[in-house]
């Protein structure tokens, strides 16, 4: 197929081929509604969130008034916060309450979240009680937590049932989520004290009891627990869903594992970016707002450099005197500010995967240090050679490196302690150690380069 | 209990708490090993692996002679890559095939390729015939393919059968997979042909035909599909698991989601890590590897700073004039550098994630010049106000303003078509575009500010 041999991967794979792609480009230019409608109804949920992000403001509108009342709610889940909102705008509460009802219940709760307060409350008002006692209760929860991640669909089922019991239940039971891994037990008070999974279940005799086959060792998730340290405890032990479980170790909900995909995956972004300082704009965010958020970071950035420039100005006479020092000072300050957004980078992720604690804190930072030693004399050695046959001037290379060893040594100790400090303070360690540690490289690197030769070359 | 008030969660949570840490550091010091047995004993491997991964090479050795032959085989595949090969070195290699002949095909293929081409023979030899074909089979697969994160191990059957007849055979057969979410119907030529999610078998009564039930619109993940792929698809349909296939659409695997959550992190970790040049190390391996592996990177941005600096040389009689211009220089390369990588990690991220693609290139590049307008109007304000001031002289305020617009836009542009650019050569956008960028916004920086300053100011 021409799709497949496109993207070097089988057609199959992707609902939303490029040739679709332009399909439907060619009928929202030319209006033809039915023919839109046609093209989206196959599509997975995911590539229709994904067609609608893909398009402009205007094709978007378009696109969306084409579709009407026949938009899968759920692609709504799959839409990024921006765009979901304009296209709730779009849709008008009264056709949001309605998708929102169609949902389960981590999926509506997702949805709520990104509607301002009085949409919100406009929506639930249109829901009906119980399924709304439910969504109002998941959003009690704090932002962020295992409570609004989690569903409240699950199957929980007494010890003293046997597997034969078990599946009569699931098989006259309507109410059930549409996809499940473990079935929950629990005691008369409500307490998870086993799972077993489906797999197992299904491969058990019908007269056995549930609690022969239960998994009593397992992990309860606190409903307040960080969706971060959920999604870590999921990866760490391999897990595919896990019940939460109240301050009184009650059964409130499940979390499944395609959701702790989305957290891992938005979270290593949300660090990538504050490494960068970029913040929380995407390629599909507007110019307007993507310079704005930009520019907050920029902002920072400039301070950082203002200092440093202050730092130039105390040693304009000695650069008077030895030009050389302006065309050299740069790399001091470049070498140390990379070497250590280095170390800052490699303890960040170890801090966000839990791979740097208590036990191992004293040891990685003797090692940045050690490494800042040994990567300090390196290039103290290479770039004091090359500055002194280049500027015929020997003692300008003794200066060069000298600063280059202080500045490597304190890349190493300052961008391995100031990540766990800053965290210890209850800050996200990658937002504050890159311009903190950035900026005191580029001030060190130019006092002492500056400074040293101010001291011998004068 | 004292080990959850230390972390801040319940301690049922991890296996590994600081109290037992402490305990095993206790009885390693003292040589008991029975003592170290027991703590190890119930610990799951991924904890057993964390332990492993945090103790100093001495302490290691310690323990892992102490355990001996209770060594749990699976944790060596949660153990990274450096300390696997030297567990498995202090193991032997007829240990090593125990183990390896006791995981699942995935986990042993994982574990197989971590060691040398004579070490892996020695290994296979010692492996039963059948068991060693499938291993042979597995690693023919490309490096990094779908192949080689599959298992062999699956539940296929005919669709001519029933609900009931699957259940008794998954009840009396004794080679399945510990874990399954889905069971895959195959056609006489064993090409898959639908998957039956478990809960839904579990909730169709025993007459009911596979065909009635199973879902003929799958994802096959092809085996040569690249392992980065096989996760977006995952994520990007929110599957558990999905069978793998070979050239002719002939069923050969299947994957399950747990794999594909740590290639998940494992790439993200990787761009993040090439984004900030780190390369391949983390706070475990040795100082010499680290430097070794830094000096690489640093390498690079002494490149970078070396040609910035032939730039600068170019200008030494202006500098020697107006010596303001050395303090405000690094401003301009800093700020153009800083906003370029800015662009540089949401580009990288958004053709990672496949946000950024055929249709939104344009638009992006085009975004991104006029944030860059944006950016470089406001801060050209902001600095050249700030300069004019500091040092009295209001045309040094205009030709900073004027370098740093030209230098943004710069940035806006380069930062967005590098990356992809780079990719269609089909080189790491994560690699290659950064070191590039901040060369050309340094070498810019200088250029404008300093050429401008020598044609207006002096």
């Amino acid at each position: 197929m021409a799709e497949a041999a496109e993207r070097g991967t089988p057609a199959s794979l992707y609902g939303l081929t490029p040739r679709l792609m332009a399909a439907i480009d060619e009928a929202l230019r030319s209006g033809q509604d039915s023919h839109i409608r046609a093209f989206v109804r196959p599509l997975h949920p995911s590539d229709l969130a994904d067609l609608v992000e893909r398009l402009d403001s205007d094709d978007r509108r378009r696109l969306v008034a084409a579709i009407g009342d026949e938009l899968d709610p759920e692609s709504l889940v799959w839409l990024e916060d921006e765009i979901r909102e304009e296209v709730m705008d779009q849709l008008g509460m009264a056709r949001v309450a309605e998708a929102v009802a169609e949902l389960e219940s981590d999926d509506a709760v997702e949805v709520l979240e990104s509607l301002d307060a009085t949409e919100r409350r406009e929506v639930l008002r249109q829901i009906p009680a119980e399924e709304r006692a439910v969504l109002e209760q998941g959003l009690t929860f704090p932002e962020d937590s295992a409570g609004r991640l989690m569903q409240r669909e699950l199957v929980a089922v007494p010890p003293h049932w046997t597997v034969g019991q078990t599946i009569d239940f699931m098989r006259s039971e309507a109410e059930l989520p549409e996809h499940f891994f473990d079935i929950i037990v629990i005691d008369p008070r409500h307490k998870a004290i086993g799972v077993v999974p489906v797999s197992r279940l299904l491969r058990a005799r019908r007269p056995v009891r549930l609690t022969e086959i239960m998994e009593r060792d397992f992990r309860r998730i606190p409903a307040a627990m960080d969706r971060e340290e959920v999604a870590r405890i999921f990866q760490r032990y391999g897990l595919v869903s896990a019940p939460v479980v109240d301050g009184d170790g009650r059964l409130v909900g499940m979390i499944t594992v395609d959701d702790v995909v989305q957290v891992l995956d938005e979270e290593a972004e949300e660090d990538l970016m504050r490494l960068a300082r970029v913040g929380g704009t995407n390629v599909n965010a507007s110019v307007f707002d993507t310079a704005r958020t930009r520019i907050s970071w920029l902002l920072i950035t400039l301070v950082n450099t203002l200092i440093a420039s202050t730092v130039i100005a105390q040693f304009e006479r000695t650069i008077e005197h030895i030009v050389a020092l302006a065309v050299l000072m740069p790399i001091v300050a470049a070498m140390g500010g990379n070497a250590g957004m280095q170390v800052v980078t490699v303890v960040v992720r170890a801090l966000a995967t839990e791979d740097l604690n208590a036990s191992n804190v004293r040891r990685v930072v003797l090692k940045e240090i050690a490494v800042g030693v040994v990567n300090g004399v390196v290039f103290a050695s290479i770039l004091g050679t090359i500055a002194g046959l280049w500027f015929g001037h020997a003692r300008i290379g003794v200066v060069l490196g000298a600063a280059m060893v202080f500045n490597m040594v304190w890349a190493g100790f300052a961008g391995a302690l100031v990540p766990i400090v800053i965290q210890r303070l209850r800050i996200d360690p990658a937002v504050g150690a890159g311009p903190f540690l950035t900026t005191t490289t580029d001030v060190l690197g130019f006092f002492s380069f500056l400074g040293l030769a101010t001291l011998f070359l004068l």
